[in-house]
């Protein structure tokens, strides 16, 4: 995996704001709506602080976050490391699985965030696909037929970018044990926590406390702020000596000013924050379903994260049809193909602007 | 590589804080002068800043960061990566040059920046150690006869920590040019470029315009942000897209508030912030050299860097001796054989503190 590609999702929105048209974009994950008012407070009081807490933070992260994390998660503080997002956890967990556990490969699922794959090919390891379920959520008996002595880890997302599909409590039980009965690590990735539109629907792979769990999440989407870089992995005792060594050797320590305005804000920011974002999330999500309805278009209403897969009949999901939908619909998404073969028919909508009414009122005429 | 230590300076930081008397901290390489206002008023600005400025930078790092870094290095914009720190920078720069080269080893110097050390195994290659010269400086033919068709990389550190050592234009030439006959990258860490005594001592491995050659920096010291973690490495142009798809991979991207900050810094900070820091520090350097002459203590003057290394009589640099001296003396440094087997006899001390003079007139007490 030597060669760059440049993302697709920056490829595409540079194509759409050259358009000629007005176009809808929907294209990448970043949040749209207002971050924490107690997050710019906190880079505000930090621009004033001493010099000396411009200075390197523990490696492992600020310990008072990491705090704050630990209770709000149930967890001993010593299980969490501060990362640069839930990028650089899932690394960690990925590489220190292969690095401390036999086996070569890791259980991906298809359709895939493409970020697990190229990391996969990038630590040298054997991606195995696990076909999702058409609604988006995982057979468990599918990966249990695919686990192996060989598999070094089985890395989840839920809820999913970008089937939006959800991972209940059953699934979660079974694939903890999966990963248990091979010796391999379950990476889960909850970024999406904070957006559940189905009661229940969701569970942390922490509920079920194994050794064999790693849960990575972050403050990104929760708080809007893709750009600061903080999440967070929780790791089980015996492995983090291999995880912070990790993150210690490749990155020092994550940056501060943004570790310091999270902290007062997931202090400070009241409930109600979270839940009028997961509102707001949820009425965008039924206004375009309703819209698709009207476009004739398939789709499967998604139960968590803020994505929207719609396949329309004989327009396949390839790069080609995206840019035929900018320019000619005035709408970017991301073309199906880039998240695995199983949805090559289909197109990504991101739930992360105003307009995503109107966008559908634009497929809807299209495409009819 | 697995077993996580404990950085030892944070060890001795919180060993030197929990003494019963003063202590002079002269242990780890945080700054205590001020950092530039104008990166403050950059937090500020961007505390207010649209919601959209949180999110995702490039993963390069934001644009005009880059361009204004280029413009000042006189490099193309397309070969400056912006990473979390000089730390990542030379991470990838390592990492690449064991994937992008042939050869498993890597030249280190002797003594090292222990993170060279514990990188390269995390790595998994080999590490061959060069010994530096007793004023710090690097032999030439000491490195072409360590190089070899399996050197992936030569990474080197000047001006030097721990040593104050600064190699000059033809010792830069010629590693460049050993680096170009064994097919291996020098990696060459300028971080301390700010911090020179000695008017024409230094030289950037720039000034060869090699294509084996990546120079790694960061604003951590210029700036006193070692906690802000921006940096950058210059890679040449072929390399690019290796280095850019691992950060990715790993990091995804950096912290973007940082960054931010440091491009309003870099435009607006004038040249005398930087002279006056590198004066506070020339002058420190002086009266704690000078006090070392009375105590007796063999030392060499660094021509750069903001280190000095001391040996007294019949007090090793072990780890034992330096808790002793921060009990009976109040002065903490570093252990030297921390640094490698070269410098056992040796202790580092680091003059980032208004109170250089006082510890050494401690010291000639103490060795009295």
């Amino acid at each position: 995996m030597d060669d760059y590609e440049r993302p697709l999702f920056f490829h595409l929105m540079e194509y759409a704001s050259d358009a000629e048209r007005d176009v809808v974009g929907m294209v990448s994950g970043n949040p749209d709506w207002e971050a924490p008012e107690a997050l710019r407070d906190g880079l505000r009081e930090y621009a004033g602080a001493d010099v000396d807490d411009f200075q390197y933070p523990p490696s492992e992260g600020l310990r008072e976050l990491r705090e704050e994390i630990a209770a709000r998660r149930g967890v001993d503080v010593e299980r969490v490391i501060i990362t640069n997002g839930a990028g650089e956890a899932n690394y960690l967990a990925m590489a220190c699985a292969l690095k401390a556990l036999d086996g070569e490969e890791i259980l991906l699922t298809d359709p895939v965030y493409p970020y697990y794959h190229k990391r996969t090919e990038m630590l040298d390891a054997t991606p195995q696909f696990v076909a999702a379920n058409p609604d988006g959520t995982l057979d468990p008996d599918a990966v249990r037929a695919a686990a192996s002595d060989d598999t070094a880890a089985i890395v989840i997302n839920s809820p999913n970018n970008p089937t939006g599909g959800v991972y209940g409590r059953g699934t979660k039980r079974e694939l903890v044990a999966i990963a248990e009965a091979h010796d391999a690590l379950l990476v889960s990735d909850e970024v999406y926590d904070h957006f559940v539109y189905d009661d229940g629907a969701f569970a942390s792979a922490l509920a079920f406390d194994s050794e064999r769990a790693v849960v990575t999440n972050a403050f990104s989407k929760s708080m809007a702020i893709t750009g600061f870089r903080v999440g967070y992995a929780i790791v089980p005792e015996w492995l983090m000596d291999v995880v912070r060594t990790r993150h210690m050797l490749v990155n020092v320590a994550g940056s501060r000013p943004g570790q310091y305005a999270v902290l007062k804000a997931l202090r400070e920011t009241p409930a109600e924050y979270y839940e009028r974002n997961r509102q707001l999330l949820d009425e965008r999500i039924d206004a375009f379903c309703a819209a698709l309805d009207e476009a004739g278009a398939e789709y499967t209403r998604p139960r968590g994260s803020f994505y929207v897969m719609a396949r329309f009949d004989g327009y396949p999901g390839t790069l080609a049809n995206t840019e035929r939908l900018i320019d000619e619909a005035g709408v970017a998404g991301m073309p199906g193909d880039a998240f695995g073969e199983s949805r090559a028919d289909w197109l990504r909508f991101a739930l992360v602007t105003p307009r995503a009414d109107e966008a559908a009122d634009r497929l809807a005429e299209f495409f009819s």
